[in-house]
């Protein structure tokens, strides 16, 4: 029996990590066999592709570019790391995945959504994620949350500004339309007890199903 | 006025490489002022790109990644060597670009070369070259030659087998034919002094046009 591949979406600060740690924590979550990961997930050539991207020196890095190598970093933790945990049959808990690339390569940078959807396609061959839960969040409170963790390493995303943001938003926001028959959505402006609560409700009964 | 953009393609050992030394310390070729390169260039990103792919510790790297690895690197080079050349006026001589990896990944790997051609299509964005040179050579000569010569590094491409190569070839006589409106070609099996006379005046007849 197959896993499923469940993946976590939102914009910064949307409180998806955070909500996943507590998970990892929970016993009813954990008797369902979870993996969880998240991009590069230690997958060597993964992390040295990661460390190329964010690099801090490489400014003069072309949006297509980095659009290319975070598919490259993809499949391969995709093909190491996911896919032999759902034929063992295990659920996978995905931080970020494909709509990430699609609202910030696609959209906030302008590449085009369908465009990055097309490599992102090469890269994911068919495995696209069974359900995706995504943490709505007004990006202002999302950047006062980031402003406020000082725990949180600071790379160069978190450098962008609101506006930037705000078009991160936009661009998920036409990614749940057009993904809307797998992608769940979570109020995440809220007390995090409660959007814990929320997201392994969604769980429950889809992995129960 | 702009540069025109010239890619070299063939199998491994066809002389593309030697042919270009040529090229580079003729004085009627360098009368047309032309750049020489070849991926990664000397461009910081796409040099480490490139060390990622050819590391031979990385074996477990699926062909996919590879593909999308190439395709970030030679967007790199283009966008930071090729495309502020061909603005300036010179005519730019790439030893391999598009075609090689629509043979190599495309076919010869069994991506598939329509698959291949879209994430490079992403990569080059309209920047697809204004001529091509293919050198053809039957691929047991080509595999001599390698084995030949104790100058050329070893790299993991070059301890693939005949068979391999044989399908390189194979995808080539495919790309011949799909882009037959910008490649031409040179009968490669033959004295190197021979060779670069029929691209001299290739090359010479295009770009007096």
């Amino acid at each position: 029996m197959k896993g499923k591949f469940i993946t976590f979406e939102g914009p910064e600060g949307a409180g998806k990590t955070t909500v996943l740690e507590h998970l990892m924590r929970d016993k009813e979550m954990l008797n369902m066999a979870p993996m969880f990961t998240r991009e590069p997930g230690g997958i060597i050539i993964s992390e040295k592709i990661r460390s190329v991207i964010l690099d801090k020196e490489h400014t003069e890095m072309d949006s297509r570019t980095e659009a290319l190598l975070y598919a490259a970093a993809r499949r391969q933790h995709l093909v190491e790391k996911v896919m032999p945990s759902i034929r063992e049959g295990k659920h996978v808990f995905c931080d970020r995945f494909i709509d990430s690339s699609l609202a910030y390569q696609g959209y906030a940078r302008g590449l085009g959504i369908d465009e990055v959807l097309s490599i992102n396609q090469f890269a994911i061959d068919e495995m696209m994620p069974d359900l995706t839960i995504y943490f709505e969040i007004d990006p202002e409170i999302g950047l006062k949350r980031i402003a406020a963790s000082d725990e949180r390493e600071k790379n160069r995303l978190d450098l962008e500004d609101l506006t930037f943001h705000k078009r991160v938003q936009e661009g998920y926001e036409i990614v749940l339309q057009r993904f809307s028959n797998r992608i769940a959505v979570v109020q995440a402006d809220r007390a995090i007890d409660e959007v814990v609560n929320d997201v392994k409700g969604i769980l429950k009964k889809y992995l129960s199903n």
